[in-house]
């Protein structure tokens, strides 16, 4: 009851509001969209943060070289207090050197595999048999005792027929979705902080089966390690030449070295089952050889600031950002080269056209998000506290916008259930609703940095975007490259990032607060 | 007039055809539904045929041995006259041994590219510079001479952003576009052999255009040569990790060899133009190794043969089949293992259900389609002479039935033109409409080997299939692999196959002829 009744109260307050708009100031949206539309640079930055720099994996040399062009080209846009700014250890860097792998028996034939982060390198260019294992119990690995030296191995995974999907690869929201979202009153728990809570039995039962299969995983890599397997296949998800990849071995500088693993094309991995099951002999060549950094152990954030003119509002800060780090088998083009070159496209536009804002305007790209949203949770706790210790810093910040969905245009924000900033984001989004971007959501969206932000109550959003290909061929996957982004969408995310952050520098208060309008108890 | 008072005859042919309907044997159908959906082993064929045997171009290891495998299994099912037969030179094998390429600069990132046939291999494990050339005229080659010595190169094609598709890699024929095709009254034009025809002034001038394209490629490739170039890359269309290939040099005994050539795959080849473009150095090293085989430069068939058993009819002959030979990149699995393998199994149903038949029943699979047909033109040439100069036999064919568009099921069957023949396929179909096979159209389709024999007024049929993803994802790329192939469909196909064998080899007479009905002039 008192749930629904908190509900009704939202949406009478949506709809009052919508009465007594917001100010918005026209002549900024014309300079910005102006601009932002028919003078954008983002696909020269998007070029150097993917097909110059290379894939940015934490702790890599490619991110590094990454941050430091970007923070180059924040100074040179006209941003000041540019910084890269420690957030805490991270662990090793690593990159990949060489990735071959062939097989050579029945007949030759290059595969398509990624190794799996943080695993180590094949002793040279090795040769060798490839066995099938079945592995249902830890003890199942006794029957191969003493067999495994120098073979290359797959785990029978009972893999079925490859599923290939009937769909398009490519989709966008209709309009009956966004409805639908807009529509919404309850806050769908979305995102990592939802799969990690406890308390329900069914997730009780999927953690321990997860706890399982790590201890299981464990003892299988122990019993490759002693038996000196020369080089694991696993089966990466996709189909037609796209692998999905992920790691394979921690990063934490205390870590033991993991044998080379190599993420399987569906398609190249099935081959050689159908073959091993079907007693046919298969035999490989390859030679994968991955480096790892020690040097700098620390991971880092690109900060940089367009500071705030008023003499009263300038300590006050509005942010703006995305993760800068990337899987390692393509260039992290959708993720997040796309909400990265975005956010320095939006601070740049800024710029162009001359904003002297009143609050300070604070772009941040944040890295280690891949691993556990690492850059944003340090840089929180560092300058705004825990949500049980909070700092005096905490209190001026008025928001976070956040990107990081892909290549997408932005068809609107979730409010992540402050439903206060409901009326703000509706007018905010009224010059944009010729480009698309319409829907004001309760819901939350969980999976990325602006969690690091609403952890610690400072307003922290997430835009809604088209989802084009990013869950069917790009998310962590080899083929997430430039060719997937999307000139248009990313000049339109651009134009709006900058007109909201403007708002937000210049709006006579900073943004309400989710415990603002809790209801006492 | 005259063609259109043509094509109304053939409709009410139809019509008045559907009620005296050719007679079908029922019992025979339900044995053949029972053996081709229930037992079918089309599946551990088409195994053999990609994932044992491997790519099959012609003249390659590949393909010899899938023939002796197939020979020797239509032996096991109980066909006699088995052979590999002879239709004469085709030319040099050739296998690829070693296929590896990546960029070193500005990062690592292995590619995915494939060489093209019968090119040659690199001078060993290659490293270089990538020079993009810009080359509109033979006379824009002078300004690289003395220049290209070791480079790897690439023609800019000022290849646009890859276009990628909106629509679903997987389609079916839909209700709409069969009944379109069943009420065809025209024969559009089809295939190669529409391709090759002059006559009209667009062709013309499309031919002359394709004679010039041509000799600029042999003069730069000439260049190229004399500046001892180490490694070509060219665009291959495709997306998403999927390449398709084709040919980059003569398989002609007689041919010099050609330098190694890389159909790279849209998004690796694009990010190094790209990188060039912007003046960025791109190295790579690679290690391409091809072999050519020059023992034996004949093609071959394989031939295998159910006899006839009915003392008059048995010197008459219905044959089915399809092209054995694929593309190099994949295992040619819709391209065409699927045919071969409902070919193999059609004949397979037809013994395993004791079928003693009438005509004598005779299944070739064809090699060098991907040539021109060679296979059945040369057979059909040997057998059954040419337009002009027929031999006896020519006479005594039924039918030849063929199929080769893919994993798609049937769907009905094309009628080349030859009206007659509508009633009794529509009646032979009758009891496979519930596994979605029912359209029958006046249309030709083209491209494959039953045009061999539409050349000397041998009725020669392709099947309509549907198209899954032949175009999009399959057709001569890297991806024309097992995993393409839905079972389902393939039972299907051999089953409605042996069932149109078994049809015309029980037939009073043989099948219509199109000359039979043509009007007199």
């Amino acid at each position: 009851m008192k749930k629904n009744l908190l509900f009704s109260l939202f949406v009478c307050s949506f709809s009052l509001s919508a009465l007594a708009q917001e100010v918005v100031d026209a002549a900024a949206v014309n300079k910005i969209r102006e601009e932002g539309l028919n003078r954008s640079q983002v696909m020269k930055t998007a070029f150097y943060l993917t097909d110059v720099a290379g894939p940015r994996l934490s702790g890599s040399p490619g991110l590094r070289k990454a941050q430091d062009w970007a923070l180059n080209e924040l100074k040179k846009y006209g941003l000041t207090n540019g910084k890269l700014e420690p957030w805490g250890k991270f662990g090793k860097g690593w990159q990949v050197n060489k990735n071959y792998a062939a097989i050579t028996v029945p007949y030759y034939h290059a595969i398509i595999a990624i190794p799996k982060a943080w695993t180590s390198s094949t002793k040279g260019a090795i040769k060798g048999d490839v066995t099938l294992l079945k592995i249902d119990t830890v003890t199942d690995l006794q029957k191969y005792k003493g067999q495994l030296a120098g073979k290359i191995v797959i785990i029978d995974n009972n893999a079925p027929a490859l599923v290939r999907s009937k769909n398009p690869d490519l989709s966008r929201y209709t309009d009956e979705e966004l409805a639908k979202m807009a529509a919404a009153t309850s806050q769908p728990a979305g995102g990592r902080a939802a799969q990690r809570g406890g308390g329900n039995p069914q997730m009780a039962a999927f953690m321990a089966a997860r706890l399982k299969a790590a201890a299981m995983r464990t003892a299988i890599s122990q019993f490759f390690q002693q038996e000196n397997v020369a080089l694991i296949l696993s089966q990466g998800r996709g189909t037609d030449g796209t692998v999905f990849t992920s790691n394979g071995a921690s990063y934490a500088d205390t870590a033991k070295a993991a044998l080379p693993e190599l993420e399987t094309s569906g398609e190249d991995f099935l081959r050689i089952v159908r073959l091993l099951r079907a007693g046919q002999k298969v035999s490989m060549e390859a030679d994968i050889q991955t480096q790892f950094f020690n040097d700098d152990l620390k991971g880092y954030n690109v900060i940089a600031e367009i500071p705030g003119t008023d003499k009263k509002l300038k300590e006050q800060v509005v942010m703006l950002g995305g993760h800068f780090d990337s899987w390692h088998a393509g260039t992290g083009a959708t993720d997040n080269a796309a909400g990265s070159a975005v956010m320095m496209e939006a601070v740049r536009i800024l710029k162009a056209i001359g904003f002297k804002p009143k609050r300070t305007i604070r772009i941040a790209l944040w890295s280690s998000e891949e691993q556990g949203l690492f850059g944003s949770r340090g840089y929180v706790a560092e300058h705004f506290g825990k949500r049980d210790s909070l700092k005096a810093e905490q209190g001026k910040v008025s928001a976070y916008y956040n990107l990081d969905n892909g290549t997408g245009k932005i068809r609107g924000i979730y409010l992540q259930g402050n439903a206060g900033v409901g009326p703000v984001f509706n007018s905010w989004l009224e010059p944009f609703k010729d480009l698309g971007a319409t829907t004001v959501t309760i819901s939350n969206t969980g999976g990325t940095d602006h969690q690091s932000f609403d952890a610690v109550n400072i307003p922290g959003f997430q835009f809604i975007q088209d989802g084009m290909d990013y869950n069917t061929r790009t998310h962590h996957s080899n083929q997430d490259t430039y060719d997937r982004l999307v000139e248009d969408d990313l000049k339109q995310a651009a134009t709006i990032v900058a007109s909201f952050v403007y708002h937000t520098a210049q709006r006579a208060q900073m943004l309400p607060r989710k415990e603002a309008i809790k209801p006492a108890n």
